[in-house]
């Protein structure tokens, strides 16, 4: 059976283009005893996933070059030589980007999509929902009436993460690109408020926005935005953080340069911690709860952006940092059966 | 009786000159009820004080033009109109910077020197010790066997929190700034390597005195030290930051700009925090108790740098950041009676 897969044809310097990625289409493997053959459904494109595509030290190995791109995906067992699952069962793992995977049993895990699409594995009951939910609760740590800023507040950890936050009575403000995304998590999220940062004056934005102050920066993009939100730290605010999307392009020759942030920590006693949602791995079951329970009860409000075809891949992908998405950005590959 | 006072004239731009500060003589005010006369022994400069010197919002508000100086004083009381306090006693207060001060008994604080000069009140048994004890052992949590790198590590703070963080059983190397102090720190109080950052090339004395990357920073001096440090952090590092003297005076119009840390953060889920010794205020008592034992025991080493008569001040604090002290930078005004 015919099985097309991404691979990684050359290593980006910045975003990544044509040069990058290369389809083929390749067999695929017999099964064995202990192995599943998977359909893949839905493929999640992040923005960590960039760091892979350079050859640079970090907290997960480099993809190589002519190798398949891997990620979290959601997939339905097509046939099964493993008592535990069954021909149907709907599967989660970090697996090769693939049309069909034949994988060990013990690299994916059953999905319990609580009656709702299996995109949500890998969406507000994923990753990012967890990520959203360690940062903000054990490191962020909001309390009642205090002021909270979400950045990237529409994506997929920051659309989670700000309601989290508002959950405890703080006061949340999310900083977004258009003026669709800043309606989505004021009127559709009940954030208190969101700065448009491309529509200039970030400084005006965040007096206005915060008129007390920030006790608590959910940072997901870096760059210029993290500058200007270091002023507006009060004593004692924790900054999670999360990710610097706005660095992950930066060219070889560039170099992402900043005011220092010692004299803003000392100053207001500011506690920034970076964090990885796998550091967190026993402390899984809590977070699933309230994300199930938060999205059962209708309260965790959550969007999917869903491109269709494994064509697409390659240009989901960078959307992400074109901001095209609203909530989770996904790929469909084809239905359940 | 006439008291000589130093008075901040005009705002620095940059390292304070002549233009900076005034001599004034005054009458010594007379003592009412619940008041000491007081007679300055000891006059402590810290870096943070040249935050105080400009119009700026800091933590502590800023001197006024044409008010004295105030800071960290040992005296004596000459004369006393408070019950608990009699003439003779040796106390501590942060205080106007005078050779007499009338002050209310509730300012100051008597002094137990543990048998020691007074001036240890303002250094190992003072505001310093306090420091290096809540920020390497409440932020920097050393463990055995991991490499801890203290900058500024000949100085006040930064001479007691590398001495802590060996006993721990941890792996201690300092940053100085010469041959000197690098020998004081290996010869003397026992660090296990120096760095000397004025002998050019950081990157490859931090390789070769880390090999194993680095889990505690104490961050004393900020700028090119702190950014050439990011890149060693091991996974789970700490990060205390208590100064960042190489920024204090930057020129108005010289920006403090330097590789923006969220990646290191993230990548190595590092922790960076900033405090004020003020915010542990509840344990004073458990520090005071350590150091006191580690000086009594010999076990915690210390060296002062002393500065004599009240018009040497402004040499002695501009002394701070040219780098000429070795531990605790201090003027004595006179002999205790």
């Amino acid at each position: 059976m015919k099985s097309q897969q991404l691979l990684l044809k050359m290593r980006p310097n910045g975003l990544p283009d044509e040069q990058t990625f290369e389809f083929r289409h390749v067999e695929a493997e017999n099964l064995e005893q202990g192995e599943l053959l998977l359909k893949t459904l839905y493929i999640s494109v992040d923005p960590y996933m960039r760091g892979r595509m350079s050859n640079q030290d970090s907290y997960v190995e480099p993809f190589q070059i002519g190798e398949p791109l891997a990620g979290g995906i959601v997939a339905q067992v097509m046939e099964s030589r493993v008592d535990d699952f069954k021909s149907g069962d709907i599967v989660r793992g970090n697996l090769p980007f693939q049309e069909y995977n034949t994988v060990k049993a013990d690299n994916v895990s059953k999905v319990n999509t609580h009656g709702l699409s299996p995109s949500t594995a890998l969406g507000v009951l994923g990753m990012p929902g967890l990520t959203a939910y360690f940062g903000m609760m054990h490191i962020g740590e909001p309390k009642k009436g205090e002021t909270v800023v979400v950045s990237a507040a529409a994506g997929a950890v920051g659309q989670i993460a700000g309601q989290l936050a508002k959950q405890t009575g703080a006061r949340v403000v999310g900083i977004v690109g258009s003026k669709e995304k800043a309606d989505y998590i004021t009127e559709k999220l009940g954030f208190d408020a969101a700065v448009e940062y491309k529509a200039g004056n970030l400084e005006a934005q965040l007096q206005k926005t915060c008129p007390n102050g920030i006790d608590v920066y959910y940072e997901n993009v870096g760059g210029e935005i993290g500058d200007a939100i270091w002023p507006h730290l009060n004593n004692f605010a924790r900054v999670p953080v999360c990710g610097a999307i706005s660095s992950y392009n930066l060219k070889e020759e560039e170099v992402d340069l900043g005011p220092r942030v010692q004299q803003f920590l000392i100053k207001s006693r500011v506690k920034m911690q970076g964090f990885l949602v796998g550091d967190f791995a026993k402390d899984y079951k809590e977070a699933y709860k309230v994300l199930a329970e938060g999205v059962s009860a209708g309260k965790l409000i959550f969007e999917e952006t869903i491109h269709e075809g494994f064509e697409t891949i390659p240009k989901a992908f960078n959307g992400l940092f074109t901001g095209e998405n609203i909530g989770k950005q996904l790929v469909k590959i084809t239905e359940a059966e």
